[in-house]
């Protein structure tokens, strides 16, 4: 019997709705408290990460900061987590190429232990653009979620990511392996799509049975969402999951959280 | 033959207009970039320190968080100077009872060197809230700023700030003893003050010649600086140095750098 028996969700169509990079700007946490779904994750570096301390939260692993402003910097002093400004990496490329992997484990491990000190019950954990995808970093992540005791965001299928030669395999066969629920990952972080609304429903409505972790990026319109190179991406989450067509068509899904998940597969693994 | 001697400012009426908490909100940033002033410093633990590179900028030394959002942690990792939520103490009594000397010059060292890490040459130390008014910790603030040779904010008077017993003798004796330049600190930070336009012209017509360094926190009005519980005060002070009445008051003053006097000193020194 795997979580999803357990749970009654086994053959139906389930979805968390996951709400990326919370904690990183004002903007970002009011659309989150706006929404009204429960899942998000928050970033520990961020300087808004006090702002929510109950609802479906994990920890959004962070080895990039991305954005020209605001900037983050790690928690710990490793020396490889950063540029010369002193921030963590401003692209996965430069990530993957500087990052060693004991001061990365360091610095996740940082993180958890700080969204735990926010007063929050983190319910799961996941990744920053990915960062973890390296081979021997997810190797660190997915050892550090069954430390924890949390699942993470295990993807059975990378979509159409670019990833160097290795990383998808890699991470093929930490999904094979693993103890932990995975998961059928959606990302809709698109910047070509101009009606998200419709672009939204349509995807929904094409999916079949299976548990879904759709991520987006929802922040309302202001002064800091509007600095951001991808604004219109998060405005546009925002007003997309407001609107009356994609809430029609969310509701065909039953809406799981991380929560369910993690409690049920502690007790599955420890009854 | 002093520095305002050497800089011909013996005897005028000179300002340094100065704005404090830079680096820590767009908002804030946005203010310093439209009023046009070149003085102020940089928080080096903000999310936004990096927006500014050029100008007078000094290190605006931090061990406060204050704000319940957004919250600023140490660069370091020393246990004295964080709060059970990792942060940075929120009240100058919390600080003053748990930092301790070695961790806060550390972290002190870490914040100077992070802004020189930014790009930024530093022209002048100064400090969030007065957090290195207590003695010990002016001992390190002073040593410190000969130490990089630049100047750092030494009022001759703290004017109505409560301070512990023996904290204002001490900064006393650092003033009557340092080979740095000294200045006459203006605080405009008043919650009291509603017509604040009024306010600066009475205050700035009054003053006699000397070198003064008036602090300001000036914001622009936007949702990062509403959420503050002190937004009127950074409003205000945004809205009053914009005004043309503050700004003839102020044409009458010479208006000088820290750079200017940083330049001088050094010169002074080891010429």
């Amino acid at each position: 019997m795997d979580v999803w028996e357990t749970l009654g969700l086994a053959q139906k169509r389930c979805i968390i709705l996951h709400h990326d990079d919370l904690g990183s700007s004002l903007s970002t946490n009011q659309a989150y408290l706006s929404l009204g779904f429960p899942t998000g994750s928050i970033m520990a570096p961020g300087a808004w990460a006090m702002q929510l301390r109950t609802g479906d939260l994990g920890v959004h692993l962070t080895l990039t900061s991305e954005w020209d402003l605001p900037r983050m910097r790690p928690l710990t002093a490793h020396p490889s987590l950063r540029d010369e400004t002193g921030h963590l990496w401003q692209t996965l490329a430069l990530a993957w190429a500087h990052v060693d992997a004991t001061e990365a484990e360091a610095e996740m491990r940082a993180q958890i232990d700080a969204v735990y000190a926010l007063g929050i019950d983190p319910t799961h954990l996941d990744t920053h653009m990915g960062a973890v995808l390296r081979p021997d970093l997810a190797a660190v992540y997915h050892r550090l979620a069954l430390e924890y005791r949390l699942p993470c965001l295990l993807p059975t299928d990378l979509g159409e990511l670019n990833m160097p030669v290795g990383y998808r395999e890699a991470l093929a066969d930490v999904v094979a392996d693993t103890p932990l629920p995975t998961v059928r990952m959606i990302d809709t972080y698109r910047s070509d799509v101009t009606d998200k609304v419709t672009w939204y429903v349509e995807l929904l409505n094409a999916l079949p049975a299976g548990v879904y972790h759709l991520l987006h990026h929802a922040a309302v319109d202001g002064p800091d969402t509007r600095v951001l190179p991808d604004a219109h991406i998060r405005i546009g989450d925002f007003e997309a999951l407001q609107s009356p067509q994609v809430r029609h068509a969310l509701s065909s899904f039953r809406v799981t959280t991380y929560r369910e998940i993690r409690d049920a597969w502690r007790r599955l693994v420890s009854p």
